[in-house]
């Protein structure tokens, strides 16, 4: 059982989950309240999680959207008071754990939700959050380890939350939980983990370890994401996919980039309920062709990194991955539509991620970006 | 300017020691005492400390010696307490910011410093030191962002000392201060770094994170450690080395091994004075060659990052690397006699780096790394 500590406390492999209980009375907490989604009630994954708990929580939020939203955190925080909960335990994808986070802030900071948001420069304004552990069911978000969570306010924004005191105190990573993800949401959140690690090395921000880490995540992705889709059961594939995703996480430490830019300022369009991965897998390859040649000693790095030839097409290959996986090749065949794109182009050139791109992007790059991905 | 937070808080670049009355303040605290040692105070980097500092110390302690010993940071502790100091400034090479976490435990633990030794299992014992930041001089021990310090104790053993309690606080990582370095000690540093990478590497501990950011310590410490040997004022590859040095520490969070075994054994025959990152670099070879084929994926990954051909020799490619560097090619060398092994073989197969080499190491292994090294 590996336990590494970085900015997280982790335990991670098979059958990681029955340390759960030890794990919460290492933080010394005894009442926990469980943010989960419908999904994980309906197929058993959350009985699973009630078991290895042991004693019964304190209770349960088991409707988290697909997007996360301001107002289902402030109903799960309703539900946490109620309970005289004195921590968190988020399971599921990054919209379980996401929630949970914005819950704990909602339950530990008095005032609108929205001054918190990094669009705000809301960060200085958070403190504690209750204790928190994630155990994710996925392998892509890397919210268990990463100090951000994603939000819908009640305004429509789809708002970022950054603080240190948002890293959960602890993660348990049992690829066993992945076991029967289906093939597409395998492939789409692997996706997204792929996308951490390549525009986190991307970024600008000189932080040569969560590089490095970013480097060996998406390694980790190529050789083995293929093989999780093919075959869910391939416990080494889970594993390692797992395991990428953590890394995706710990790299953009470092900073995202534009994928993630366009991809949160569409994720917030509530019609078209797009997955996050999925976007991230579509719009990549054409982030990387518009980074083009101002990157030439990352992108020597990272085509090694990915087993590619000198020289070889990097947003090209992730084109062919993509259509290998199943992934849809393009935003319209998701539903997106020119229509949709005047009401989200400033959220994408405000969006945090933007910061960080390996290239600066401003909205005529955006646009630019959206027509290619479109 | 680089903040990264993994371990520690790293404020990394050239003129980062600018920042050190800031990290004080940061931390609350106002009376800092400065441990360091003979060859900077009378070099002039002492007086540049303290000119960033601004207003004087609380005291400083400037008597460390090459391989720290309980019986100075003794005398540095009643330093300490008698100057009514709140902090830890901890300024130069491995020995001072060993020392400085030394004195920090015995100004602030009651009873024999023995027992906190990792070989009585005194990790448990250990609480809080005074708040510590790491100015490191030389680009090899990353002490400044390791749970470790290794203290020669009054009964004559090498001691580890490893607790999360003693990674700083925060370190100052300035390249600047490294460009004096001369030759000889630029090179033994930087192989000390570069057999951090490469022992964290063959750890059988899993934690890929940690092992990324040791394969991309080694490539950065192979790309620029004969830079910085031929010319030290180039200032590339000072930044570079320093930061593999910080890599190295990062990446042994998951463990050291047997070349640190032997190095640790040896590094405490008071008689020798020999230099810890030179007995590293001579011993490295001959453990690659002793793990032979015993971690195939790994030595694939290892010859990648150093830039050697696949099915490379990896031990001579480190031996030959040594002679470019003007490092010595045996322990004889260095005054090394067969007269020394008895008395320090138990002492080498004790050490907290053995359980952790690549393969089990028991008397005769180390029986034989001896011979070969010699």
């Amino acid at each position: 059982m590996a336990v590494m500590n970085y900015l997280t406390q982790c335990t991670f492999d098979f059958g990681a989950l029955a340390q759960l209980p030890k794990v919460l009375k290492g933080l010394g907490v005894a009442r926990p309240f469980v943010v989960t989604d419908p999904g994980l009630k309906a197929n058993g994954l959350l009985d699973r999680l009630l078991a290895a708990l042991g004693a019964p929580p304190a209770g349960v939020f088991a409707d988290t959207p697909a997007n996360p939203t301001e107002a289902a955190a402030a109903q799960a925080a309703s539900g946490y008071r109620a309970a005289g909960a004195d921590s968190i335990v988020a399971f599921g994808g990054g919209s379980s754990m996401d929630l949970a986070k914005a819950m704990g802030l909602m339950v530990s900071h008095d005032g609108p939700f929205a001054r918190l948001g990094a669009s705000q420069r809301g960060s200085r304004h958070i403190g504690a959050i209750p204790p928190l552990v994630a155990v994710p069911t996925t392998s892509g978000t890397g919210s268990e380890v990463s100090p951000g969570a994603v939000v819908i306010l009640e305004d429509g924004r789809k708002e970022t939350f950054v603080s240190p005191r948002l890293v959960p105190l602890a993660a348990i990573c049992d690829p066993e939980l992945t076991l029967g993800l289906p093939p597409l949401l395998t492939a789409a959140t692997g996706m997204d983990a792929m996308t951490h690690c390549i525009e986190a090395v991307l970024s600008p921000v000189v932080h040569p370890p969560a590089e490095a880490i970013g480097l060996d995540g998406a390694e980790r992705a190529v050789l083995w994401l293929e093989r999780a889709v093919k075959d869910g059961r391939d416990r080494d594939a889970r594993w390692h996919m797992m395991m990428a995703s953590f890394q995706g996480a710990l790299a953009f430490a470092k900073g995202l980039g534009a994928v993630h830019g366009l991809s949160h300022a569409l994720g917030r369009i509530k019609e078209l309920k797009l997955h996050h991965g999925t976007l991230n897998a579509v719009i990549l390859p054409h982030s990387l062709a518009m980074v083009g040649d101002a990157a030439p000693e990352k992108f020597v790095r990272l085509r090694r990194a990915l087993g590619l030839a000198p020289g070889a097409d990097l947003a090209q290959a992730i084109a062919d991955l993509n259509a290998r996986l199943g992934l849809p090749a393009s935003l319209s065949a998701m539903g997106v539509g020119d229509a949709h794109w005047p009401g989200a182009r400033e959220y994408a050139v405000s969006d945090l991620a933007t910061l960080t791109n390996a290239v600066p992007f401003d909205v005529e790059k955006y646009d630019e970006l959206f027509k290619r991905a479109l």
